[in-house]
């Protein structure tokens, strides 16, 4: 170990600009696949998707009622309703038997298909029975009311869908409406996840003295996993040079991503980023972040993947993820903006200081006041896990911010 | 179809109180299994946790630096600093070879174990090296500075999570630092889903006239997934009473929960609340909800099991999941509260009337205009379905409230 001041972070940046230099190299998708449809919720659209033909493909009814010729109806009221004759039903799932002519009415469920002849649903409602064979309307109705028109919900050719849409519930709903039960995605990627320290062991060892259980390589798996790909723990590598990079080359070798969670020490951060920096050019993009937590985050790019070296520790550990990482993956599956943090707006319980010129994360548990909400700063040591199994959330202090008051409101992003 | 108004809907709830009535029938969890901690991301824990020992289990540095008594260090400034004699080096990983004594230190590395008889950790940066063997400390230290101490993260005894937590990457991480790698948690519940409507056929068949695509059961289905549970499609069933049955029984018997996706008809709607109170004691709960959409929602319990009847068209189908059918599943896992909504705050571009006395959901656009967000009503017939893939969320009118203004903030429910 050396005492003089490092050779890491000499040229720290904001963490949007240090983003910006990894950037460049996360045209994606990286893959694709096809996949049916109805199992394609959360999955990064690959494809553009135009309609296949119109939606509907007949006039549709939107009400319980009468499907009628509009100017029948009109002037009609309680007092002088219009009188039609009640020539039939149309049945739900079939064409309607008959047309109705001028002064007739025929029978109508919401969804059924409106008849021809027929430009417009008297709702039920609005009527009433005299006989089997005839009804009053007492209200007028405009030529195509409740009525859904031909292609009125999707024309053919209209675009339905653009390349990099995260799919939601309704959008495969949409596109099982229109028949495409396949759809071309990006494939998941994998993400390898190397640990470093020569006092890590197995969450089933007992620590002897001196030693820790891996933490964060599965804090890490279950954040790729939450962003939707598959995380491959690479294992736990002590703090030798040739081992640590090693298990670096096969990592990137075998996955589409290489995340080393590094030690936390000085020497070990170096170790990491010689390593980083040997796997291949461009190499080392980054290393130093203005961030709190988070200050010793590396990004870097070597064949043709991204590298991340994460801080040891697992708050830092958490806030890079999700400021490097989490963006990463969505660029390298060709979605431009990743979905909105889940953020909720609280007022601050204390002052929180901050330093200028550097973006600060600080954990706030949430607290309900007088019915109104709270955060409240969670301070701990960074090395503690349990500052953030407490914490419902972060809050951010910009670059420019000197610090927050009490008071204040700030939207918590909930983790 | 008859035309005189209908037995349903003669006495609507609000849907808080409607889900009140159902409420009673959900506690959880319906049953629980083991699973390795390191796969149980999203789970719902139905144990207590409590410490099953101290974390950490040992004094650790925070810093890299010298292992020092602090009591060397009073005084110290950069005119005169403390001299201590080097006398050694703690490795990670390992117990410390020594104790330094009065006027002695040893290096350090961030994480590295304290050793015995030092009480403090002074940071590299505030240390000159005269030689190998000597150390000037220019800062002084105050005992327990840049220390961990034993159990400062988690003691030994104190209740770590608790019972109906929604697991997350970093409580995965902190049970696994206390070396618990396998959890009790609430089964994943299987969810019926059938579809009803004579008009309906599957997404690969290409409608004929007067028939529709089945979306509704692909979109619950989707929706169902997305809370964390296995959706079960029982196929699409003719508006026939007894085949309906058939199917709700069915489905009722091999599911922990049941939907049926009525038509969309006022009769077909009478028919499936009939089956559902035809299942078994104490039957329908709620038949109508003062909502829009999805007034006609059914909500029962038979046989064990909570039984829905959601609307038939697709808007309907969304809001009253998110209403009725999530937070009823959350419950029946033995989570009290589910989690927030994904919300963003935005301001309206349009004045939105609506009635009061029922609550009110619009979809929304999000658009930014000059650096703010503003959310853009998208109104449509509520049997389209692409008003709900354009749109990026729902707004939420309360109750009590007639309408909505023009540059109203409101919050977007993303969905």
């Amino acid at each position: 170990m050396q005492s003089a001041p490092v050779t890491e972070l000499f040229n720290v940046l904001a963490p949007a600009e240090a983003f910006e230099r990894l950037r460049p190299y996360l045209a994606g998708p990286t893959g694709t696949e096809r996949v049916p449809t109805a199992s394609a919720l959360g999955r990064i659209l690959a494809e553009e998707l135009a309609a296949p033909g119109d939606l509907p493909t007949f006039p549709r009814s939107t009400m319980d009622g009468f499907a009628v010729r509009a100017a029948d109806t009109f002037g009609a009221s309680d007092g002088l309703p219009a009188y039609l004759n009640v020539v039939g039903e149309v049945l739900m799932g079939s064409p309607p038997e008959r047309s109705p002519g001028v002064g007739e009415a025929m029978r109508i469920a919401t969804g059924g298909m409106l008849p021809e002849g027929a430009d417009a649903v008297v709702m039920v409602e609005h009527t009433q029975e005299v006989d089997s064979s005839t009804v009053e309307v007492l209200r007028p109705v405009a030529p195509g009311e409740n009525v859904i028109r031909i292609g009125e919900d999707v024309r053919e050719g209209d675009p339905l869908l653009a390349r990099g849409r995260i799919l939601r519930s309704q959008d495969l709903g949409g596109l099982l409406a229109m028949g495409i039960t396949e759809l071309l995605v990006a494939r998941r990627l994998t993400v390898g996840i190397v640990s470093g320290g020569d006092e890590v062991v197995p969450p089933d060892t007992r620590p002897g003295p001196g030693q820790i259980r891996d933490i964060n390589s599965y804090t890490l798996a279950a954040l790729v996993e939450r962003t939707g790909h598959s995380p491959a723990r690479l294992g736990i590598v002590p703090d030798v040079y040739e081992q640590l990079e090693q298990a670096a080359r096969r990592g990137l070798a075998k996955c589409d991503v290489l995340i080393l969670s590094a030690g936390s020490s000085v020497s070990t951060r170096d170790m990491t980023a010689q390593v980083i920096g040997s796997l291949g050019e461009p190499g080392v993009l980054v290393h130093g972040v203005s961030l709190k937590p988070g200050k010793p985050t590396i990004l870097a790019f070597a064949q043709g993947k991204p590298v991340f070296g994460l801080p040891g520790n697992p708050v830092s550990c958490m806030v890079t993820f999700d400021l490097f990482v989490a963006p990463a993956l969505y660029l390298l599956c060709g979605c431009p903006r990743r979905p909105p943090s889940q953020a909720i707006a609280a007022r601050l319980t204390r002052n929180v200081a901050s330093e200028p010129g550097r973006e600060d994360y600080f954990q706030v548990k949430l607290e309900t006041r007088d019915g109104s909400l709270w955060a409240a700063p969670v301070f701990g040591k960074s090395n503690l896990i349990y500052t953030l199994v407490k914490a419902d959330g972060m809050v951010k202090i910009e670059l420019d911010q000197g610090g927050l008051s009490e008071g204040d409101w700030v939207q918590v992003i909930l983790f």
